[in-house]
């Protein structure tokens, strides 16, 4: 039976993907990749770093809506999932590419709640989640010990999470950055951040006051007690 | 200049490894191995899935006394860091096996630090953390859209942080598991469990009610709202 795989292509770095990953391109008849255009996919252009072959593979380009309304937002999931399952139908494995981890914020799993519940065979393959390689890249530990670690959107309310004990990471940070960055001075937090961690526009912020005013989408901010 | 690796080989399944991994495991003159002998070391048995040649190099152990006495602690560090200090300086890469994500409760952190302000070149590789392979195993996501990511060491007090809004990870959970177990069990919690995740012991627990007595070493626990 064919299968449908979410896989995790990790933060930006092409030699973070796992051979799990690898493998599974290769066996793979169809690599389904988010996003209008391949060579504007982030998770494409990791994957075929890791995987060159792919790019002679048959290719399912997934648009999802990009919009706060549920309505559309379902109907853009199903119209994906259709469009795997009619693959799956024919007998041809899928692999969807995910950045970072698929079980982490992805709108990988939306499709694959629908395409599993109609039936199909799915699996999750686990990737590199950004806040691991930005710690990584920061050069010391996240959590240690009896420290307890929070991961917070904050493109929603954030302030009292910022209360929280132990390390902090603020994802999808880019949004309301001013906003984040205002709370952030005002608390006087011990704020590092990088951009783009792991792709070549790179840029890492040690200290609150190298912050930058404004911040591009893929921007990770961790807080440290 | 001669350079220390952290490397996380991920959670369990070998084939979780990273490429930069396995690069870097072959490159490396040195492999350090934790623990006192490598066929009882679960980085090492993972690492040599992924990388068949590590077995025919330079082997280091380093051993960690497992204690809260932080003299003792601190000194078994230092003898760890002196060990690979003086294989930098003979010019050896050591790249040392760290399960999971280093930057995630690791014991490698203490040594990278104390080789780090010693002068000498380190580098963390990131790995993917156990969380993310147990919820790719149980075939849904940690967190979606607004919903936030806890992740708590059990061997510490819990009862507060599992009030926490969101998904909650549970680590190091098996030295007091009956407490724990106790507590999820009043609190009518949505949980679920894996042994071993990724290894041949694995032991999945879809719900509280199917939760064991005991737990083993390598157990996390994921609670969702």
């Amino acid at each position: 039976m064919a299968k449908l795989y979410g896989l995790g292509v990790g933060p930006g770095d092409s030699e973070l993907v796992t051979l799990k990953a690898v493998r599974l391109m290769k066996e793979c008849d169809v690599i389904a990749i988010p996003g209008e255009n391949p060579e504007e996919s982030v998770a494409y252009k990791i994957a075929l770093g890791a995987c060159p072959e792919i790019a002679d593979k048959e290719q399912l380009l997934v648009t999802t809506p990009m919009t706060k309304d549920k309505t559309i937002l379902e109907n853009g999931y199903k119209a994906a999932a259709e469009k795997i399952e009619a693959l799956l139908k024919e007998g041809k494995d899928v692999a969807l590419l995910t950045l970072g981890d698929p079980t982490i914020y992805s709108t990988y799993i939306y499709i694959h709640r629908i395409v599993k519940s109609d039936g199909f065979d799915t699996e999750i393959i686990s990737g590199v989640p950004s806040f691991c390689a930005v710690s990584a890249k920061l050069g010391d530990s996240l959590v240690d010990r009896d420290q307890q670690l929070h991961v917070i959107p904050a493109s929603y309310q954030i302030e009292e999470s910022l209360e929280l004990s132990g390390t902090k990471i603020l994802m999808k940070a880019a949004s309301k950055f001013g906003v984040v960055k205002e709370i952030l001075v005002e608390k006087d937090s011990k704020a590092a951040m990088i951009e783009n961690c792991g792709m070549p526009e790179e840029r890492i912020y040690h200290s609150l006051d190298e912050f930058p005013d404004k911040a591009s989408y893929y921007t990770i901010v961790t807080i440290k007690e």
